[in-house]
Formats: structure tokens, sequence, C-alpha cells
């Protein structure tokens, strides 16, 4: 744990919303979506299987308690989870609100089209309003 | 529990393999991949929060069960895990081997072209290796 460091490619593409007790939330800097990622604070894990069990069943705690805030606040239709990592070989997974007329619906939202960058003060407010509903 | 029926359209897509302790194992009709959908035998569970603090924490076992026999068996570079269900409601989640080279790489599978359907002599290969390998 004390070797963890985030990847620079998810450090550039997302905000700092907190350190949950395994995964840090981060908020993907696309305005079009409510899209988080989690990454486990464990160095080296690259599948879900390099998470001991513990780890295991925390991520997936996590998992879920992002699920369910970002339901409640974006109003989505579906929460989509993935974790792919073809590309940022650190661990991470996608927690994203979808709902009918979003860009990518019912598409994945993943390689669908570039990001529209938030605007701070529309980001601000939604990491505000996700750390009071958490 | 009782109610369980697996979703008409995840039953035409994808051939039976096992059984797990809480998941219906299926592999999905695309030769192009090794591509295995896991649906959590409960009635009405369309996002991951709907299922219990057990259920949830023995789906996490499964994908990684499922992720690592697959990575063992498919030679590959990373494993995918989604859960999307825009499309079909019923709570199942994919677990693909990925490799540079496959239709897809590094984009997602899902959304990114038309299956190619196993000849049966590969397909019931690959089920009757997974199921040794499990």
């Amino acid at each position: 744990m004390t070797d963890f460091a985030l990847h620079p490619r998810l450090g550039a593409d997302t905000t700092f919303v907190a350190d949950w007790p395994l995964s840090r939330v981060l908020l993907l800097n696309d305005a079009r979506y409510r899209w988080l990622v989690l990454v486990p604070r464990r160095a080296d894990a690259t599948e879900l299987y390099d998470l001991g069990d513990i780890d295991r069943a925390a991520l997936m705690d996590e998992i879920a308690r992002a699920s369910r805030i970002l339901k409640g606040l974006a109003g989505a239709a579906k929460i989509n989870v993935g974790a792919l990592g073809n590309l940022v070989p650190q661990l991470h997974i996608h927690v994203v609100a979808r709902s009918p007329g979003d860009p990518a619906w019912p598409g994945p939202v993943w390689g669908h089209s570039a990001a529209l960058a938030y605007a701070a003060p529309v980001r601000n407010a939604f990491v505000a309003e996700f750390l009071k509903a958490h």
C-alpha cells in the first residue's frame, strides 16, 4: 500500500473526489456523464484477482456504494460498471450513470467519443453534492 | 431465488456452461473472443447493489474465478469485466479475455461488431476445457 501511486493518465483525466477505505474515488472530466473511477490503492494490481479476498469484498462494496449514490444524484436509468484496463494497466473501475439520450446510449461509453471538459463550477458543484450524499 | 428465470435474450446468445453457487455461467456465442457471462440467480436484480452483502461478495469471487481461468486458458493480455445492462435489464456480468489483435482491441467489445457464431466442436471443446480448469 505504501507503494501505491496513481497512474499519470488516470490523474490527468480526472478530479480527486475522496479516498474511501480501499479506493481513490475520481471524477472523470467529461461533463456529458456523471462518471466515477475507483482506483484501489494497492500497488501493482491489474486484474480483480490480484486483490486479496478482503480487498475484493471491499471493492465490491465501494462499487455498490458509488453506484447507489450516482443513481440517486444523476437520476440515471442504469449504472454501467466496467474494469477494462487495455490501455492503462493500473486496476481501475468505471462507474457511470447512463440514461437514454446520453451520447453513447445504449452502447458503452468507453471509446465512444472525445470527452467534453467540465466547466469548473459545474464539476465542483457535483463533487460537493456527491460528498454530501456519501 | 425460486423465481429466477434467465432473460430470453441472454439465453439466445449463449451456451450454458455451469451453475456456480451464485451465478449461472454462460459462454457468449462469439468465436472471436473467449467471453463469459455470469448471471446471479436472483430474481429482479438489475444493479449490483440489488444484491445483499453476501451475494455481492460471492459475485466478486465468481468474477475473479472466471477471470483467472480465462486468463490461463485464453493466454489473454487483459481481462475485461463489465456490467452494463442498458438493453437487457437482468443483472449480468461480462468477463472477456482480450488481447492485442482481437477485433475490438484496445476498445471495448460491447457494441463493436456482430458476433461470429462458434462452430459447435470448437465451442464444445472450450466448454470442456473450462470445466476441467474450474
